[in-house]
Protein backbone atom coordinates (compact mmCIF):
# COMPACT_ATOMS: atom_id res chain seq x y z
CA UNK A 1 0.00 0.00 0.00
CA UNK A 2 1.31 3.41 -1.04
CA UNK A 3 2.60 5.55 1.96
CA UNK A 4 3.95 8.99 2.00
CA UNK A 5 5.43 11.73 4.07
CA UNK A 6 5.10 15.26 4.13
CA UNK A 7 6.13 18.39 6.81
CA UNK A 8 4.01 21.34 7.14
CA UNK A 9 4.34 24.11 10.07
CA UNK A 10 1.63 25.27 12.05
CA UNK A 11 0.67 28.71 11.73
CA UNK A 12 -0.26 31.25 14.29
CA UNK A 13 -3.64 30.92 13.23
CA UNK A 14 -4.00 27.82 13.92
CA UNK A 15 -3.46 27.94 17.73
CA UNK A 16 -6.52 28.75 20.00
CA UNK A 17 -5.87 30.02 23.60
CA UNK A 18 -5.21 26.94 24.92
CA UNK A 19 -1.82 27.89 23.60
CA UNK A 20 -1.66 24.80 21.36
CA UNK A 21 -3.25 23.60 17.95
CA UNK A 22 -6.88 23.38 17.70
CA UNK A 23 -8.02 20.04 17.33
CA UNK A 24 -10.25 20.55 13.79
CA UNK A 25 -6.86 21.84 11.92
CA UNK A 26 -5.62 17.97 12.05
CA UNK A 27 -8.54 17.20 9.52
CA UNK A 28 -6.72 20.26 7.59
CA UNK A 29 -3.59 18.37 8.07
CA UNK A 30 -4.98 14.99 7.10
CA UNK A 31 -6.34 16.78 4.14
CA UNK A 32 -2.82 17.78 3.09
CA UNK A 33 -1.68 14.42 3.53
CA UNK A 34 -4.10 12.98 1.28
CA UNK A 35 -3.17 15.23 -1.23
CA UNK A 36 0.59 15.09 -1.43
CA UNK A 37 0.46 11.18 -1.53
CA UNK A 38 -2.00 11.60 -4.28
CA UNK A 39 0.51 13.78 -6.17
CA UNK A 40 3.15 11.28 -5.29
CA UNK A 41 1.18 8.50 -6.86
CA UNK A 42 1.54 10.46 -10.22
CA UNK A 43 -2.38 12.22 -9.79
CA UNK A 44 -3.26 15.56 -8.64
CA UNK A 45 -6.72 15.61 -6.94
CA UNK A 46 -7.73 19.16 -9.17
CA UNK A 47 -7.14 16.80 -12.67
CA UNK A 48 -9.52 14.22 -11.15
CA UNK A 49 -12.36 17.35 -10.09
CA UNK A 50 -11.17 18.45 -14.07
CA UNK A 51 -12.58 15.12 -15.14
CA UNK A 52 -16.03 15.60 -12.63
CA UNK A 53 -14.50 12.84 -10.56
CA UNK A 54 -14.77 14.10 -6.52
CA UNK A 55 -13.30 12.19 -3.56
CA UNK A 56 -15.68 13.32 -0.34
CA UNK A 57 -14.92 12.31 3.02
CA UNK A 58 -17.62 10.13 4.57
CA UNK A 59 -16.47 8.95 8.21
CA UNK A 60 -13.04 10.62 9.85
CA UNK A 61 -11.76 9.84 13.48
CA UNK A 62 -8.40 11.36 15.21
CA UNK A 63 -7.38 10.61 18.20
CA UNK A 64 -5.43 13.56 20.09
CA UNK A 65 -1.87 12.61 22.20
CA UNK A 66 -0.19 15.20 22.60
CA UNK A 67 -0.38 18.81 21.60
CA UNK A 68 1.49 20.59 18.09
CA UNK A 69 2.50 24.29 19.66
CA UNK A 70 2.84 27.29 17.02
CA UNK A 71 5.71 26.86 14.45
CA UNK A 72 6.39 23.69 15.14
CA UNK A 73 7.46 21.76 12.20
CA UNK A 74 4.87 18.31 11.61
CA UNK A 75 5.51 15.60 10.22
CA UNK A 76 2.35 13.86 8.41
CA UNK A 77 2.63 10.02 7.37
CA UNK A 78 -0.03 9.29 5.46
CA UNK A 79 -0.85 5.45 4.25
CA UNK A 80 -3.45 4.75 1.56
CA UNK A 81 -4.82 1.06 3.88
CA UNK A 82 -7.89 0.31 2.18
CA UNK A 83 -9.31 0.53 -2.04
CA UNK A 84 -12.48 -0.31 -3.07
CA UNK A 85 -14.82 0.11 -6.34
CA UNK A 86 -15.94 3.76 -4.94
CA UNK A 87 -14.05 4.30 -1.17
CA UNK A 88 -10.73 5.12 -0.27
CA UNK A 89 -9.40 4.75 3.08
CA UNK A 90 -6.40 6.79 4.76
CA UNK A 91 -4.58 6.42 7.83
CA UNK A 92 -3.02 9.33 8.92
CA UNK A 93 0.27 10.06 11.97
CA UNK A 94 1.02 13.71 12.76
CA UNK A 95 4.27 13.84 14.29
CA UNK A 96 5.91 16.64 15.94
CA UNK A 97 9.39 17.57 17.15
CA UNK A 98 11.55 14.49 18.02
CA UNK A 99 8.88 12.36 15.96
CA UNK A 100 6.70 12.18 18.96
CA UNK A 101 3.41 11.06 17.76
CA UNK A 102 0.73 14.18 18.60
CA UNK A 103 -2.37 12.92 16.83
CA UNK A 104 -3.72 10.14 14.66
CA UNK A 105 -6.54 8.98 13.04
CA UNK A 106 -8.26 8.18 9.48
CA UNK A 107 -10.94 9.09 7.19
CA UNK A 108 -12.83 7.02 4.43
CA UNK A 109 -13.54 8.86 0.76
CA UNK A 110 -16.39 8.08 -1.53
CA UNK A 111 -15.80 8.74 -4.92
CA UNK A 112 -18.81 10.11 -6.43
CA UNK A 113 -19.65 12.44 -9.93
CA UNK A 114 -20.83 16.05 -10.08
CA UNK A 115 -24.30 14.79 -8.62
CA UNK A 116 -23.15 13.02 -5.40
CA UNK A 117 -23.31 9.50 -6.56
CA UNK A 118 -20.67 6.60 -6.57
CA UNK A 119 -18.85 6.63 -9.20
CA UNK A 120 -16.11 3.12 -9.96
CA UNK A 121 -12.92 4.38 -9.24
CA UNK A 122 -10.52 4.82 -11.90
CA UNK A 123 -8.53 2.01 -12.30
CA UNK A 124 -5.32 3.54 -12.86
CA UNK A 125 -5.69 5.49 -9.86
CA UNK A 126 -7.13 2.31 -7.68
CA UNK A 127 -3.73 0.51 -9.17
CA UNK A 128 -1.34 3.69 -8.08
CA UNK A 129 -2.52 3.38 -4.89
CA UNK A 130 -2.46 -0.27 -4.09
CA UNK B 1 -28.84 54.27 3.52
CA UNK B 2 -29.67 50.63 5.09
CA UNK B 3 -28.37 49.89 8.71
CA UNK B 4 -28.57 46.43 10.20
CA UNK B 5 -27.42 45.05 13.45
CA UNK B 6 -26.59 41.31 13.99
CA UNK B 7 -25.00 39.76 17.28
CA UNK B 8 -23.00 36.24 17.09
CA UNK B 9 -20.55 35.00 19.76
CA UNK B 10 -17.35 34.84 19.84
CA UNK B 11 -16.32 30.85 19.18
CA UNK B 12 -13.23 28.90 21.15
CA UNK B 13 -11.53 27.81 17.07
CA UNK B 14 -11.76 32.05 16.98
CA UNK B 15 -9.35 32.68 19.60
CA UNK B 16 -5.10 32.35 19.06
CA UNK B 17 -2.48 32.08 22.04
CA UNK B 18 -2.75 35.76 23.20
CA UNK B 19 -5.84 35.33 24.20
CA UNK B 20 -7.77 37.05 22.01
CA UNK B 21 -9.97 36.51 18.19
CA UNK B 22 -7.57 36.24 15.41
CA UNK B 23 -7.64 39.47 13.46
CA UNK B 24 -8.94 37.45 9.94
CA UNK B 25 -12.38 36.32 12.00
CA UNK B 26 -13.76 40.05 11.56
CA UNK B 27 -13.65 39.52 7.96
CA UNK B 28 -16.25 36.74 8.94
CA UNK B 29 -18.32 38.65 11.14
CA UNK B 30 -17.97 41.37 8.16
CA UNK B 31 -19.76 38.65 6.27
CA UNK B 32 -22.47 37.70 9.05
CA UNK B 33 -23.37 41.55 8.89
CA UNK B 34 -23.59 41.58 5.33
CA UNK B 35 -25.67 38.80 4.69
CA UNK B 36 -27.80 39.42 7.60
CA UNK B 37 -28.64 42.92 6.28
CA UNK B 38 -29.38 42.22 2.79
CA UNK B 39 -31.58 39.65 4.20
CA UNK B 40 -33.20 42.24 6.39
CA UNK B 41 -33.71 44.18 3.43
CA UNK B 42 -35.73 41.36 1.68
CA UNK B 43 -33.02 39.57 -0.29
CA UNK B 44 -30.86 36.12 0.77
CA UNK B 45 -27.52 36.20 -0.63
CA UNK B 46 -28.11 32.30 -1.66
CA UNK B 47 -30.73 33.58 -4.16
CA UNK B 48 -28.72 35.98 -6.16
CA UNK B 49 -26.77 33.03 -6.36
CA UNK B 50 -28.85 30.55 -7.67
CA UNK B 51 -30.32 33.36 -10.37
CA UNK B 52 -26.10 33.73 -11.47
CA UNK B 53 -25.04 36.66 -9.44
CA UNK B 54 -22.24 36.68 -7.31
CA UNK B 55 -20.88 39.24 -5.07
CA UNK B 56 -17.04 39.55 -5.12
CA UNK B 57 -15.06 41.12 -2.38
CA UNK B 58 -12.50 43.39 -4.25
CA UNK B 59 -11.53 45.85 -1.20
CA UNK B 60 -11.33 45.17 2.40
CA UNK B 61 -9.90 47.56 5.47
CA UNK B 62 -9.86 46.74 9.31
CA UNK B 63 -8.53 49.02 12.33
CA UNK B 64 -8.27 46.96 15.71
CA UNK B 65 -8.70 48.84 18.54
CA UNK B 66 -9.42 46.27 21.08
CA UNK B 67 -9.65 42.56 21.19
CA UNK B 68 -12.51 40.63 21.27
CA UNK B 69 -12.41 37.57 23.77
CA UNK B 70 -13.84 33.68 23.78
CA UNK B 71 -17.45 33.94 24.57
CA UNK B 72 -17.94 37.48 24.02
CA UNK B 73 -21.08 38.84 22.39
CA UNK B 74 -20.23 40.87 20.02
CA UNK B 75 -22.56 43.33 17.84
CA UNK B 76 -21.96 43.95 14.36
CA UNK B 77 -23.33 47.49 12.71
CA UNK B 78 -23.55 47.07 9.37
CA UNK B 79 -24.36 50.49 6.74
CA UNK B 80 -24.32 50.08 2.76
CA UNK B 81 -22.46 53.54 2.21
CA UNK B 82 -22.77 53.40 -1.67
CA UNK B 83 -24.57 51.86 -4.42
CA UNK B 84 -22.62 51.69 -7.88
CA UNK B 85 -23.97 50.26 -10.81
CA UNK B 86 -22.26 47.00 -10.43
CA UNK B 87 -20.26 47.60 -7.02
CA UNK B 88 -21.39 48.08 -3.71
CA UNK B 89 -19.49 49.07 -0.08
CA UNK B 90 -20.57 48.28 3.39
CA UNK B 91 -18.94 49.46 6.31
CA UNK B 92 -18.66 47.85 9.55
CA UNK B 93 -18.52 48.17 13.22
CA UNK B 94 -18.25 45.52 15.56
CA UNK B 95 -18.94 46.29 19.11
CA UNK B 96 -17.88 44.33 22.22
CA UNK B 97 -19.15 44.07 25.69
CA UNK B 98 -20.46 47.44 27.13
CA UNK B 99 -20.53 48.46 23.59
CA UNK B 100 -17.08 48.74 23.13
CA UNK B 101 -15.63 49.24 19.54
CA UNK B 102 -13.21 46.90 18.63
CA UNK B 103 -13.17 46.66 15.18
CA UNK B 104 -14.15 48.72 12.56
CA UNK B 105 -13.86 48.45 8.98
CA UNK B 106 -14.75 48.40 5.17
CA UNK B 107 -15.35 46.15 2.10
CA UNK B 108 -16.13 46.84 -1.94
CA UNK B 109 -17.83 44.22 -3.72
CA UNK B 110 -18.16 43.76 -7.10
CA UNK B 111 -21.32 42.17 -9.02
CA UNK B 112 -20.46 39.47 -11.58
CA UNK B 113 -22.14 36.51 -13.20
CA UNK B 114 -20.87 33.02 -13.21
CA UNK B 115 -17.73 34.09 -15.58
CA UNK B 116 -16.52 36.63 -12.84
CA UNK B 117 -17.15 39.55 -15.23
CA UNK B 118 -18.99 42.78 -14.21
CA UNK B 119 -22.77 42.50 -14.14
CA UNK B 120 -25.46 45.17 -13.52
CA UNK B 121 -26.79 45.46 -9.89
CA UNK B 122 -30.63 44.39 -10.25
CA UNK B 123 -32.89 47.31 -10.26
CA UNK B 124 -35.02 46.11 -7.10
CA UNK B 125 -31.63 45.34 -4.97
CA UNK B 126 -30.04 48.29 -5.59
CA UNK B 127 -33.55 49.83 -4.73
CA UNK B 128 -33.72 48.37 -1.38
CA UNK B 129 -30.43 49.04 -0.46
CA UNK B 130 -30.27 52.68 -0.79
CA UNK C 1 -28.33 12.47 30.96
CA UNK C 2 -28.42 16.07 29.80
CA UNK C 3 -29.58 17.37 26.09
CA UNK C 4 -29.21 20.39 24.13
CA UNK C 5 -30.64 21.69 20.88
CA UNK C 6 -29.12 25.12 19.38
CA UNK C 7 -29.03 26.09 15.92
CA UNK C 8 -26.41 28.07 13.74
CA UNK C 9 -26.41 29.32 9.71
CA UNK C 10 -23.82 27.94 7.17
CA UNK C 11 -21.70 30.77 6.73
CA UNK C 12 -19.99 31.35 3.07
CA UNK C 13 -16.46 30.73 4.33
CA UNK C 14 -17.51 27.26 5.39
CA UNK C 15 -18.37 25.88 1.99
CA UNK C 16 -15.92 24.87 -0.12
CA UNK C 17 -15.69 24.40 -3.88
CA UNK C 18 -17.75 21.31 -3.97
CA UNK C 19 -20.55 23.74 -3.09
CA UNK C 20 -21.39 22.00 0.53
CA UNK C 21 -19.56 22.47 4.04
CA UNK C 22 -16.21 21.30 4.55
CA UNK C 23 -15.94 18.45 6.31
CA UNK C 24 -13.66 19.87 9.62
CA UNK C 25 -16.40 22.35 10.51
CA UNK C 26 -18.60 20.14 11.69
CA UNK C 27 -15.93 19.94 14.64
CA UNK C 28 -16.69 23.82 15.04
CA UNK C 29 -20.60 22.69 15.25
CA UNK C 30 -19.71 19.89 18.10
CA UNK C 31 -17.92 22.53 19.84
CA UNK C 32 -21.22 25.11 19.61
CA UNK C 33 -23.07 22.31 20.83
CA UNK C 34 -21.51 21.46 23.76
CA UNK C 35 -20.31 25.45 25.07
CA UNK C 36 -24.62 25.93 24.67
CA UNK C 37 -24.94 22.45 26.65
CA UNK C 38 -23.05 23.57 29.74
CA UNK C 39 -24.37 27.12 29.46
CA UNK C 40 -27.42 25.38 29.94
CA UNK C 41 -26.55 23.67 32.60
CA UNK C 42 -25.14 26.60 34.28
CA UNK C 43 -21.37 26.75 33.84
CA UNK C 44 -19.99 29.39 30.89
CA UNK C 45 -16.78 27.31 29.57
CA UNK C 46 -15.21 30.61 29.88
CA UNK C 47 -15.72 30.27 33.63
CA UNK C 48 -14.25 27.03 34.34
CA UNK C 49 -10.96 28.50 32.38
CA UNK C 50 -10.68 31.65 34.59
CA UNK C 51 -10.62 28.75 37.39
CA UNK C 52 -7.77 27.31 35.58
CA UNK C 53 -10.04 24.14 34.94
CA UNK C 54 -9.60 23.14 30.70
CA UNK C 55 -11.51 20.81 28.74
CA UNK C 56 -9.13 19.31 26.16
CA UNK C 57 -10.66 17.20 23.25
CA UNK C 58 -9.16 13.68 23.18
CA UNK C 59 -11.04 12.03 20.56
CA UNK C 60 -13.33 13.00 17.67
CA UNK C 61 -15.39 10.72 14.73
CA UNK C 62 -17.90 11.89 12.72
CA UNK C 63 -20.03 9.71 10.10
CA UNK C 64 -21.05 12.37 7.21
CA UNK C 65 -24.35 11.49 5.40
CA UNK C 66 -25.50 14.38 3.52
CA UNK C 67 -23.87 17.60 2.91
CA UNK C 68 -25.13 20.96 4.72
CA UNK C 69 -24.76 23.97 2.13
CA UNK C 70 -24.15 27.56 2.39
CA UNK C 71 -27.10 29.61 4.35
CA UNK C 72 -28.83 26.17 5.73
CA UNK C 73 -30.08 26.77 9.21
CA UNK C 74 -28.81 23.62 11.30
CA UNK C 75 -29.69 22.12 14.19
CA UNK C 76 -27.74 20.37 16.82
CA UNK C 77 -28.65 18.14 19.08
CA UNK C 78 -25.95 17.36 22.10
CA UNK C 79 -25.80 14.44 24.40
CA UNK C 80 -23.67 13.90 27.46
CA UNK C 81 -22.98 10.10 27.42
CA UNK C 82 -20.65 9.57 29.86
CA UNK C 83 -19.19 11.48 33.02
CA UNK C 84 -15.87 10.11 34.31
CA UNK C 85 -13.31 11.39 37.09
CA UNK C 86 -11.95 13.27 34.83
CA UNK C 87 -13.12 12.78 31.38
CA UNK C 88 -16.53 13.71 29.53
CA UNK C 89 -17.91 12.21 26.22
CA UNK C 90 -20.40 14.34 23.99
CA UNK C 91 -22.45 12.57 21.33
CA UNK C 92 -23.62 14.85 18.47
CA UNK C 93 -25.82 14.91 15.58
CA UNK C 94 -26.00 18.04 13.15
CA UNK C 95 -29.92 18.20 11.24
CA UNK C 96 -30.24 20.32 7.97
CA UNK C 97 -33.74 21.57 6.95
CA UNK C 98 -36.72 19.46 7.41
CA UNK C 99 -34.67 17.71 10.07
CA UNK C 100 -32.90 15.53 8.11
CA UNK C 101 -29.54 13.79 9.44
CA UNK C 102 -26.41 15.38 8.07
CA UNK C 103 -23.47 14.44 10.06
CA UNK C 104 -23.32 12.76 13.60
CA UNK C 105 -20.35 11.63 15.90
CA UNK C 106 -18.82 11.90 19.40
CA UNK C 107 -16.04 13.93 21.28
CA UNK C 108 -13.85 12.89 23.93
CA UNK C 109 -12.71 15.46 25.98
CA UNK C 110 -10.19 15.45 29.26
CA UNK C 111 -10.30 17.67 31.88
CA UNK C 112 -6.83 19.37 33.05
CA UNK C 113 -5.26 21.56 34.87
CA UNK C 114 -2.70 24.82 33.08
CA UNK C 115 -0.43 21.67 33.12
CA UNK C 116 -2.46 19.67 31.13
CA UNK C 117 -2.53 17.11 33.43
CA UNK C 118 -6.11 15.39 34.64
CA UNK C 119 -8.17 17.10 37.16
CA UNK C 120 -11.09 15.93 38.78
CA UNK C 121 -14.68 17.28 37.29
CA UNK C 122 -15.72 19.41 39.86
CA UNK C 123 -18.82 17.77 41.48
CA UNK C 124 -21.68 20.71 40.72
CA UNK C 125 -20.28 20.46 37.49
CA UNK C 126 -21.11 16.56 37.10
CA UNK C 127 -23.84 16.68 38.51
CA UNK C 128 -25.32 18.96 36.73
CA UNK C 129 -24.29 16.96 33.77
CA UNK C 130 -25.64 13.51 34.93
CA UNK D 1 14.68 47.59 3.88
CA UNK D 2 14.12 43.88 3.92
CA UNK D 3 12.56 41.63 1.39
CA UNK D 4 11.30 38.35 1.61
CA UNK D 5 9.49 35.56 -0.22
CA UNK D 6 8.07 32.48 0.34
CA UNK D 7 5.68 30.04 -1.82
CA UNK D 8 2.49 27.88 -0.70
CA UNK D 9 -0.14 25.89 -2.40
CA UNK D 10 -3.53 26.67 -1.87
CA UNK D 11 -5.81 23.88 0.57
CA UNK D 12 -9.01 22.75 -0.74
CA UNK D 13 -10.30 24.04 2.71
CA UNK D 14 -9.01 28.00 1.91
CA UNK D 15 -11.57 27.55 -1.42
CA UNK D 16 -15.61 28.59 -0.73
CA UNK D 17 -18.26 27.76 -3.34
CA UNK D 18 -17.46 29.97 -6.13
CA UNK D 19 -14.45 28.12 -6.87
CA UNK D 20 -12.14 30.36 -5.81
CA UNK D 21 -9.87 31.36 -2.46
CA UNK D 22 -12.21 33.05 0.12
CA UNK D 23 -11.04 36.55 0.54
CA UNK D 24 -9.96 36.10 4.35
CA UNK D 25 -7.45 33.63 3.56
CA UNK D 26 -4.99 36.79 2.14
CA UNK D 27 -4.34 37.12 5.53
CA UNK D 28 -3.20 33.97 6.61
CA UNK D 29 -1.08 34.33 3.49
CA UNK D 30 0.19 37.68 4.52
CA UNK D 31 1.51 36.05 8.15
CA UNK D 32 3.06 33.61 6.57
CA UNK D 33 5.10 36.15 4.49
CA UNK D 34 5.64 38.10 7.53
CA UNK D 35 6.59 35.29 9.67
CA UNK D 36 9.25 33.52 6.85
CA UNK D 37 10.74 37.19 6.18
CA UNK D 38 11.34 37.69 10.13
CA UNK D 39 12.77 33.83 9.79
CA UNK D 40 15.36 34.94 6.60
CA UNK D 41 16.13 38.16 8.94
CA UNK D 42 17.25 35.64 11.78
CA UNK D 43 14.44 36.10 14.35
CA UNK D 44 11.82 33.59 14.97
CA UNK D 45 8.29 34.97 16.35
CA UNK D 46 7.82 32.25 19.05
CA UNK D 47 11.21 33.71 20.17
CA UNK D 48 9.69 36.92 20.43
CA UNK D 49 6.83 35.95 22.02
CA UNK D 50 8.77 33.41 24.53
CA UNK D 51 10.57 37.25 25.54
CA UNK D 52 7.24 38.85 26.44
CA UNK D 53 6.98 40.26 23.35
CA UNK D 54 4.10 40.08 20.77
CA UNK D 55 2.83 41.91 17.56
CA UNK D 56 -0.23 42.40 17.59
CA UNK D 57 -2.39 43.35 14.09
CA UNK D 58 -3.51 46.94 14.14
CA UNK D 59 -4.79 47.53 10.77
CA UNK D 60 -5.01 45.55 7.25
CA UNK D 61 -5.93 46.47 4.09
CA UNK D 62 -6.21 44.09 1.08
CA UNK D 63 -7.22 44.72 -2.56
CA UNK D 64 -8.09 41.48 -4.33
CA UNK D 65 -7.32 41.24 -8.51
CA UNK D 66 -7.54 38.06 -9.60
CA UNK D 67 -9.04 35.28 -7.57
CA UNK D 68 -6.21 32.32 -6.53
CA UNK D 69 -7.29 28.84 -7.33
CA UNK D 70 -7.04 25.43 -4.95
CA UNK D 71 -3.57 23.98 -5.34
CA UNK D 72 -2.43 26.71 -7.04
CA UNK D 73 0.92 27.77 -5.85
CA UNK D 74 1.24 31.26 -4.68
CA UNK D 75 4.23 33.21 -4.17
CA UNK D 76 4.10 35.41 -1.07
CA UNK D 77 6.43 38.73 -1.64
CA UNK D 78 6.77 40.64 1.71
CA UNK D 79 8.60 43.69 1.84
CA UNK D 80 8.91 45.80 5.66
CA UNK D 81 7.99 49.25 4.99
CA UNK D 82 8.33 50.96 7.84
CA UNK D 83 10.11 50.50 11.50
CA UNK D 84 8.79 52.49 14.08
CA UNK D 85 9.69 52.80 18.12
CA UNK D 86 7.09 50.08 19.01
CA UNK D 87 5.45 49.72 15.26
CA UNK D 88 6.10 48.00 12.07
CA UNK D 89 4.49 48.09 8.93
CA UNK D 90 4.88 45.18 6.28
CA UNK D 91 3.34 45.23 2.61
CA UNK D 92 2.48 41.58 0.43
CA UNK D 93 2.09 40.71 -2.98
CA UNK D 94 0.72 37.38 -3.97
CA UNK D 95 1.22 36.31 -7.41
CA UNK D 96 -0.36 33.38 -8.93
CA UNK D 97 1.09 30.89 -11.63
CA UNK D 98 2.48 32.93 -13.85
CA UNK D 99 3.61 35.71 -11.81
CA UNK D 100 0.14 36.72 -12.06
CA UNK D 101 -0.91 39.79 -8.88
CA UNK D 102 -3.87 38.68 -7.34
CA UNK D 103 -3.97 39.82 -4.43
CA UNK D 104 -2.10 42.81 -2.57
CA UNK D 105 -2.10 44.83 0.67
CA UNK D 106 -0.50 45.96 3.67
CA UNK D 107 -0.31 45.50 7.95
CA UNK D 108 0.38 47.19 10.86
CA UNK D 109 1.29 45.89 13.92
CA UNK D 110 2.31 46.99 17.07
CA UNK D 111 4.37 45.74 19.63
CA UNK D 112 2.86 45.52 22.95
CA UNK D 113 3.95 43.38 26.40
CA UNK D 114 1.91 40.11 27.90
CA UNK D 115 -0.65 43.64 29.10
CA UNK D 116 -0.85 44.93 26.00
CA UNK D 117 1.01 48.13 26.58
CA UNK D 118 3.15 49.02 23.44
CA UNK D 119 6.84 47.78 23.88
CA UNK D 120 9.80 49.02 22.12
CA UNK D 121 11.40 47.13 19.36
CA UNK D 122 14.30 45.45 20.59
CA UNK D 123 17.55 47.17 18.64
CA UNK D 124 18.72 44.14 17.10
CA UNK D 125 15.16 43.15 15.52
CA UNK D 126 14.74 46.61 14.16
CA UNK D 127 18.45 46.89 12.69
CA UNK D 128 17.77 43.49 10.76
CA UNK D 129 14.76 44.65 9.01
CA UNK D 130 15.95 48.17 8.32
Amino acid sequence: MKEHTVTTRVRYSETDQMGVVYHAYYLYYFELGRTELLRAAGFRYRDLEARGIYLVVTESALRHRAPARYDDELKILTRVTSVGKASLRFEYSVLGPEGRLLTDGHTELAMVGQDRTPVRIPAEVAAALR
